[in-house]
């Protein structure tokens, strides 16, 4: 059974830790598509000063999908490690903020010359347990048009450009693009949603980490010819971004974005919602039945536990139409 | 059979390139051991700024010692794959100049705490064809007492610190130092000399890459208690550090910073030697006997050629006492 997941950052890491354990049952092949807009912290200055797609949110991914034996665990590790400010160096410290990972990334990248055969390469030494790629080979932008992030002109429209502002936004998005408004889809992510059983939306961030690849006109095109089953994995707490959008309106938006866009499942935290009706549906509306389960992880509950969320994924997955 | 092979740099790298195609004949267990004087480059600002010993040539030896197999070979590539000077980065360029390989050891020696289970696990990322050690675990500077090094006052003794200053220096160096005068030794290191059947000194710069083993007092006790055999290979062209010092005086250096120390076997380059006498009496006073092969490379004459070295090695080896 050949699977999907879309995201980025660690709403993806969630949905994969908990994919990588339905893979033995299932024989699941794994790919995961992420998101190439982060323009903060360490992908960020790696992006603006190699001009390479941001490793962050692949690196976390790979990190998901490691295996938990050793010596892969310690390289993973290795991988998620961040340099911390040396006591010792000053203003001159080269490689504070920077996890190791994303060194390795851009270091693959330069040397083998394209990120699909880096992220190859990085999967192997962590004997990952899928494949990592890119949504594009082109780094972009995102910029949203919000409403109301001002308290006290809760009218005005205002863009708001870049990952990290996009995702700190307090205001009601109303538009999103990416820039470059149309980039090349990644030929690899698109073979392989054409050959996919389950395409997987979310957890994350839903205007930065999920609603992007939809932006991808190839993606896009893709994921609405393919004959795959679609999933929506909801986020267990409302993102900041997502403010002014209820749990019904991510279905909704996505949906839209997604050129009215049909989903098959939608799955839920049980503990997370108190009247499941409105999210009914709302999923309904999409074409979806929803699921709710204990998903979460009892002692952080805006976390998935990866092994509930598995326990809930596998019946399901397994019931391919 | 079990060996330690003693330098830095390239030099080390020649060595480990053909003892590790000695492997398979003689079940060689092979621990390299490294200087940890290194000031200069990616080393130098790894080390100022983080407060670890240097990497460089750790890393070297590291890939020289790599499976040659993918993904091992592309793991060593990486490691010694050095980020340029970035055309979009200005003058915020993080990573240029480090070699991929100094930032993951860097990374897994805080991640670890221990340059050595750093090593270990770099080794296993690599496959490599043996252990990899430090000296020391403290970094070191290398400081010599020089004569001459300005022409215009021949007989002028100065004072040359740092690894770099040392290789570069053109006087005659009299004294050789560390600082810390008594750095303590690996222990890792002083038992695998302990439980060596050979130990190979060479070839490399004689007075910063080969001569610091010898003034770590505990690992210069162990490497004059050893019951192994003790081998050098001398350099192809002469050092510019060593301009002053001709390939047999090479020999009586080695001994006497080594308080007295006997040497086997002595093998140099049959094609470097036009004169062979000078160089067997040197051999002889230091208790070895002289093998000339032709070790060179064809096409890069000062450099050794791994498949040469390793053919003039094989029978020495198996020639234990």
């Amino acid at each position: 059974m050949k699977l999907v997941a879309f995201g980025g950052g660690h709403g993806l890491g969630a949905s994969l830790r908990a994919l990588r354990r339905c893979r033995p049952a299932l024989g699941l092949q794994l790919t995961a598509v992420v998101t190439v807009g982060d323009d903060g912290g360490s992908s960020g200055r790696i992006r603006a000063q190699r001009g390479i797609v941001p490793p962050g949110d692949l690196r976390q991914a790979l990190a998901a999908l490691a295996d938990d034996a050793a010596p892969s665990a310690v390289t993973a590790q290795l991988f998620q490690y961040r340099f911390a400010r040396s006591p010792v160096a000053g203003d001159d410290d080269n490689l504070a903020g920077h996890p190791v990972g994303n060194l390795v990334l851009c270091g693959l990248m330069e040397l083998l010359g394209d990120p699909v055969a880096a992220l190859d390469h990085a999967a192997a030494m962590v004997h990952a347990a899928g494949r990592v790629l890119p949504m594009s080979r082109e780094p972009v932008a995102i910029e949203a048009q919000a409403r109301g992030g001002d308290p006290t002109r809760p009218d005005e429209l205002v863009t708001v450009r870049g990952q990290h502002e996009v995702a700190i936004n307090t205001g009601r998005v109303e538009g999103l693009r990416l820039l470059p408004a149309e980039p090349a889809a990644c030929r690899e992510a698109v073979a392989a949603v054409r050959e996919a059983d389950w395409l997987v939306f979310g957890p994350g961030s839903w205007y930065t980490s999920v609603i992007p690849h939809l932006l991808v006109p190839e993606l896009a095109a893709a994921i609405r010819a393919s004959a795959a089953q679609r999933l929506v994995l909801l986020n267990l707490s409302v993102e900041q971004e997502t403010a002014g959008l209820t749990v019904p309106e991510h279905l909704t938006a996505l949906s839209a974005y997604g050129g009215g866009l049909t989903v098959d499942v939608v799955l839920g935290d049980s503990s997370s919602v108190d009247d499941p009706e409105p999210l009914r549906q709302a999923a309904r509306s999409v074409g979806a039945k929803l699921l709710l389960a204990p998903v979460a992880a009892a002692d952080q509950p805006h976390r998935h536990d990866p092994v509930g969320l598995a326990d809930a994924l596998l019946p399901v997955l397994a019931a391919v139409r």
